[in-house]
């Protein structure tokens, strides 16, 4: 049976146009992994009324709906109410869920006030299947209902898109005919469209698997999505595809569903047995602060250091000030002390450091916003990157940290840097 | 008149999550600036029955139908033919449109083809607002049947954005009946069901303007809108409102439409002439990174340590190795230490030092996961929070990070820390 899909956002902020409805699109791009097609997508706002007609039509157009949103506690959240209602269902109080969401604000948010309104976050459809919230308090749930699968979800980013792929997913994969797999090819360093010249006489030749490029902040990858009567046949259609992919691309590629060039740094540092150290001016410890995202980091982060100031540079990296004093802070050679600094101070195999202009205005110097140098001290060698990133802070800032990585990536496995 | 806004966005990427529909967002605020509600967001692909089905029911329950996407040249761009249907209108051939498009495709994309098929776009409703496209070869329009008015824009977010502040707002200027204003009161250290409580009756009985508490990652704000017919008039009607609110939610408030903790304190240190420094560990870089994310933060903030192991705690910092042999790296005195240390390092006003468990494990002291320890040097006064921020990573070191913020704003302001 062929399905389809309406996303239902309920939140007057969409409406408002205060945040836009990543929620959407994430899930879109999950179903798509499943095979399952969405013909609509609606917003509508933390209304009673409008809500319930919304539902209305889309229980007339779509056999499966999914609804983010209006789960928390307050009495805006009205979204559990109203689907129940239009499917004929009681909210009934859920002992086990209540019990979680009272532990859960015992243990985990210790300072935050324990409110009764809190416990109509335990009220749920009769029947449903739980899907239990571990990033917040509300929690999601499914039912089916007048042959239609109903699945809620929490609107806040995390908790949705966390809640989907964990309990949502398994949900939805029963429903399907058939298994659908999907890769992801990382890339870094090539853009989408030149990505998309390089993959194009691949692409358009294929039905199963289908490929696709997609661009996020700085970087892209492709996906590779394959469908077959179980999930082992899948990968089996897959695997000459990626090969093929990989060796078109080169050296760009940086993983395959790793999720991030931190990520990978990661692994590669530990299968190494290497330790890191940074040394950041203009990225002011962004990559410190994603590589320490990780669980597990404090095995190859010993520490780093964000010198933002000049004398913080000679303070605790020991850069030397002539050098800053015959060519600013933004050069190839500071960049090479702090590096080699931040090694010694903390006795790493492998060190970064990073200086450059992120903007909005320049240091006074002369020098472009955007101009960024980024070396690397790997067990002594001394590599230094030169870029010029353009003028917008965000993305001069994430490119040096993502150049930063992907140095200490390709020096770990053996390639150019 | 009481004007009702739908938006209908159409393009089967947005319905594939290729694309994110930022659009929607960007239409919807400037809609709220001319006080029009927007009280529906639909997407469908670009299929001509469903968009057919979809304009059918925008035209039942909107008077305002804006479409964005699907005006482009190729036979997917089905948007002008179907909404001309709706509301039967005739297509036609627009010479001086024609004209226009033929003089584009020559000087302004030299390089591209010029096609038949872009005569397409000069075919439009009879009697229709002309919205010339000046970004871009497809035009826009606006024409008014059945009582309802018709807005269609190109999908490409800067030829829409654009051609909507430049010709869609003026003609809907003349439609509108009044202005909306928003504010946004940030509070961090109390929940959002907490603060709705405290608000509750308040709410309850507001109708404009209205009171509405939302969250966000670690903190929440409570939002202000007030309509009138000037939006003097609307800032009159907000201000005393505000002002309970603030007096209501008393030193939790940390600013009004300021957007995050950082902001306001990086804005308090610049205010004071203070300098800031930082120590971190568990947080491994993320109060430097953001706020060395704010366009001009070196004016306030010196540099920080991300002291991830042991070793970089003593090295950079000077923690007393018999303090850390005595109770461990997470413990009030190291995190004392970090924060002196820093201080005098770097010779800043005001340093933080934070160490604690971010998990998912502990560190094999026994101490539970989520322990950490919040230190400030303020100009030579030491406080410290101990805190216990739950078992989940991302959120111990965000409300770590957040807590040292909101230490240094209170001190900042004279409040108790």
């Amino acid at each position: 049976m062929k399905h389809i899909a309406e996303i239902v956002s309920v939140g007057t902020e969409i409406l408002l146009g205060n945040i836009v409805n990543t929620d959407a699109r994430d899930i879109s791009q999950m179903l798509s992994e499943l095979g399952i097609n969405v013909y609509y997508h609606t917003v509508v706002g933390d209304n009673p009324e409008r809500l319930s007609q919304v539902v209305g039509i889309a229980k007339s157009r779509a056999d499966i709906i999914i609804t983010t949103g209006g789960l928390g506690p307050t009495c805006d959240d009205l979204t559990k109410q109203i689907l129940a209602e239009s499917f004929g269902k009681k909210l009934v109080l859920n002992e086990e869920e209540a019990e979680f969401i009272k532990s859960y604000f015992e243990k985990a948010i210790r300072r935050k006030t324990f409110t009764q309104n809190n416990m109509r976050q335990a009220m749920l459809p009769e029947g449903c299947t739980i899907f239990r919230n571990h990033w917040g308090t509300a929690p999601g749930c499914a039912f089916e209902a007048d042959g239609v699968h109903v699945l809620m979800l929490p609107g806040p980013p995390r908790e949705c898109i966390t809640m989907f792929r964990s309990c949502a997913m398994p949900y939805l994969r029963s429903l399907s005919d058939g298994e659908i797999v999907s890769h992801n090819v990382h890339v870094f360093g090539l853009g989408e469209s030149a990505m998309e010249d390089k993959l194009h006489e691949m692409m358009e030749n294929m039905q199963n698997p289908t490929v696709a490029p997609y661009a996020k902040e700085g970087e892209c990858f492709t996906r590779v999505t394959a469908k077959a009567a179980t999930a082992e046949e899948a990968e089996a259609l897959m695997k000459p595809i990626i090969k093929d992919i990989c060796e078109i691309l080169g050296p760009v590629v940086y993983g395959i569903d790793t999720g991030s060039l931190e990520k990978t740094v990661f692994d590669l540092l530990k299968e190494k047995g290497k330790t890191l150290a940074t040394a950041e001016s203009c990225t002011g410890g962004l990559v410190s602060s994603r590589l320490t995202s990780i669980p597990g980091s404090s095995e190859v982060f010993l520490g780093g250091v964000a010198a933002y100031s000049n004398e913080s540079k000679i303070a605790l990296l020991g850069v030397k000030p002539e050098t800053i004093a015959a060519n600013g802070a933004v050069c190839r050679d500071v960049a090479i002390q702090m590096a080699t600094g931040i090694r010694e101070k903390l006795n790493s195999d492998i060190s970064i450091g990073i200086t450059g202009i992120a903007g909005p205005s320049s240091d006074g110097s002369g020098k472009e916003v955007g101009l960024v140098y980024v070396a690397m001290n790997a067990e002594g060698n001394v590599h230094c990157r030169c870029l010029h990133l353009g003028s917008e802070r965000f993305r001069v800032r994430t490119a040096a940290a993502n150049n930063a990585l992907d140095m200490i990536r390709r020096y770990l496995t053996g390639l150019d840097i």
